[in-house]
């Protein structure tokens, strides 16, 4: 390791979760990742512990007798940062789950709880694409949507810990089904399973015209069978040049542009970062997503357009920045 | 006047404006009010200076010689507070407006220039019904919707100080047509304007059903003339008890509430303040609003729903809360 250990990150995504040591200077190392448990709080727990034992075991091999480092957490769903608690996710099977007291015995370390979105623009903002810079809007594009704000420095948390969750704004009066119960939210659009429904939809039509050649190439990854089709091949399928892929995710990126302009409109940051597994996509989502916010944007023509950046950690941001905000804590006792 | 003066507070609202002096206890002395001029920024200026002038007038001669008392203007508009500018206003003729500097010179004493709601939400927590809390959405609903938080006790304002617009968010693809150039933005749905159009609608539909004798209340109001009803006027007929104006509250009522769930999932207040016009309903348009509130939040069952509260100074609060932050940066210096 060439940095100092700062403390292990974990991100509990909707669908995989991740560990890793991060040193004072940003990075990863032993990086160990696996698919989230999709029931049980327990099941959760489990993997959790099974997935940081070997790495704080690896550390404490290096420390004195009865040291050990932090564990920050970074949880796709709505924490209470204070009590430690997720209070409910509508990807992962929690309600008022205490995580951080839990793992926190479990794994005889402190173990700090945030949200992951939170994580993720804490690391952008630590070591990353807008390092530094005070006023920024994390949104992360993955299974679901999740945002962050920072404001003069500082993340915004709201009164309970739960701003900035602009996946669930209701963008469609009775629109799409989401997860959290209710209809129309922004992340049925806008996010990994949107750009999959998306594609369904877009093969569904090919095949009614007979256009098969049209779906081939992501049918041909899915062994035929559309309903296995997830955001993240639609988005390895639109790299390299899928048309019907492309058509998908440009659908996908308009959505999101609505929704930062809605987002701008309310929170206006300087910057927009976007983070999440949809983001690797790269400019093919930023760009119309970017023209869809000028497009839309309230005051346009009388105020500046955020700009809108990728973020320079990818997937690992949510990892890298759970440990530097259990660090931080730490270093405040 | 039992208070010492603290300022002038000068409100410019989509449609009228009204100052006053204002003393340390948040109370407004000699108000003055007046239509707003519907264009040309001249004009608007004009206007503010035949209201403020003789309240100036009458302070400088309880003064020493030179003396004064600084102004503070709250416009409904996206104003860049450390410019003094008015970048754009929905609803008066704006556009890049140095407005501060303009009223400075023209009035001879320092101008500070604020959003009318931010005023609003100020004038709340200073004096008002959420006096001391820290964390407070605050909401307008007047001619337009204006939106203001308040996060740790400090009015959150954004990089270029146009946060909040919680009224330009879109609610509706393809929606109503706004005043700021755009579809479907939430204050074509529930704002005074709104509470007018969908009053005017229920009349129509009585007059196709023959149900004249449903309509009849309203129209005696406005001469007959359905076009000249404005939702002051709708208002004040629920708070009397006609069933149509009632009906078309609720249905504004209805979409503030969705509005608000929509802004606590990004902002996370923990008390929520309804001002302007259309608040003077009082319970006719909280209780449903409430309602809306609480069935649409994400995570509900799991979270509080903040508190739906009607500010005390009705439609004083800008007055109040732009000649506070007057003061309060006229003793920064």
């Amino acid at each position: 390791m060439t940095g100092a250990p700062l403390a292990i990150g974990v991100d509990i995504g909707g669908t995989k979760m991740a560990a890793a040591l991060v040193d004072g200077a940003g990075r990863t190392h032993h990086w160990r990742a696996r698919p989230a448990p999709l029931e049980g709080a327990r099941q959760v727990e489990d993997a959790l512990v099974d997935l940081v034992d070997p790495l704080l075991a690896r550390l404490r091999a290096q420390l004195p007798p009865g040291g050990t480092v932090p564990v920050g957490l970074g949880a796709a769903g709505f924490v209470d940062v204070h009590a430690g608690e997720v209070c409910f996710s509508a990807h992962l099977p929690w309600r008022h789950e205490p995580l951080a007291a839990r793992l926190s015995e479990r794994l005889a370390t402190v173990v700090t709880l945030d949200n992951d979105a939170n994580a993720a623009l804490w690391a952008e903002h630590r070591f990353g694409v807008v390092r530094g810079r005070p006023d920024v809007l994390g949104v992360n594009v993955g299974t679901g949507i999740g945002g962050a704000v920072l404001a003069g420095g500082a993340l915004y948390r709201g009164a309970t810990g739960m701003a900035g969750e602009l996946g669930h704004v209701r963008v469609v009066p009775n629109g799409r089904r989401c997860r959290c119960g209710a209809r129309g939210c922004l992340e049925t659009y806008a996010s990994g399973r949107a750009l999959a429904l998306e594609a369904r939809s877009l093969i569904r039509r090919a095949r009614r015209e007979d256009d098969g050649a049209a779906a081939a190439r992501l049918l041909e990854l899915v062994d035929g069978e559309p309903a296995r089709l997830t955001g993240r091949e639609v988005g390895r399928a639109a790299r390299t040049g899928d048309p019907l892929a492309r058509t998908a995710l440009e659908r996908v990126a308009g959505w999101l542009g609505q929704g930062l302009a809605d987002a701008v409109a309310n929170f206006d940051p300087a910057v927009i970062v976007i983070g999440g597994g949809v983001a690797q996509a790269g400019e093919l989502l930023l760009e119309p997503a970017r023209a869809a916010l000028a497009a839309r944007l309230v005051g346009r023509g009388f105020r500046r357009v955020p700009e809108v950046l990728s973020g320079v950690f990818g997937e690992r941001a949510g990892v890298i920045g759970a440990a530097a905000l259990a660090a931080a804590a730490a270093s405040r006792g």
